[in-house]
């Protein structure tokens, strides 16, 4: 499913390109940016969210410096994500 | 901790409402909400670390149903983070 | 209009600060906090918006050095903004 | 030189599919869409940076209606992606 998504936006990418080539009109591309930087943007909280309740769920579990190794990582995904 | 950060947060804000009463001038304005901005979501992703390695680390270690609500409680909180 | 708005985001981080004082649930934390960042970004994009049509649109007009250095003025204030 | 770089994403979103694919670890995923992300920004900015010194410049030096339509509509792209 990821795969299927992430296929469609190197489509659109290549959209993208297309329309530089072509010089199209500035604002339309900007336009398709903004949809291609939230199409990503939701691929990446579906798989974080995956992330959260299969491997660091299981981590969680098994407690000790493992838990903490995985939350920490999480972490770190998490403040990536919100500035980039 | 997290209280000091947000007085300053709301003595930033009250700068604002000055610098907009003032007339101030709109890009440095809009330079000091983009440091407000930054400032919250830097407060944010504090509260998040810390919820994960308490709140959701202790439901996953319980296992279950609980595990389960928290860590989609967490997914979604994230979710509104990054779309904030 | 932006000094009412900023009135209230000075209130909801008020509100921000009683939540952490009172140890609310982390999670209701977040929300209230991507709420202030939501209406945070609005009074910029509103503040930029008139920027833009008043003192862009003045400089443009005028042309020379003068509508060069608005123009990459309000370029750079738009990058902190979608980086913010 | 946008073509050269919008290129360069669409190899990086390939990347990301031979990723999912070969079910490579979830964080890994996660920190290369988060460097996807952040150039289709930097692309977006350097687009919006020349449309606002070119497009707008010259609507608004010759005024009227036209000056106002294209604040607007660079008003409403800076928005957009402020939110995407």
């Amino acid at each position: 499913m990821h795969l299927r998504r992430l296929k469609r936006i190197e489509g659109q990418v290549r959209g993208l390109e297309r329309m530089v080539d072509e010089e199209k009109y500035c604002i339309d591309i900007l336009t398709q940016i903004s949809a291609v930087t939230s199409a990503l943007k939701s691929v990446s909280l579906e798989l974080l969210a995956e992330h959260m309740s299969h491997c660091v769920a299981r981590a969680a579990q098994a407690g000790g410096q493992e838990a903490e190794d995985k939350i920490a990582e999480a972490n770190q995904a998490i403040a990536r994500l919100v500035k980039a």
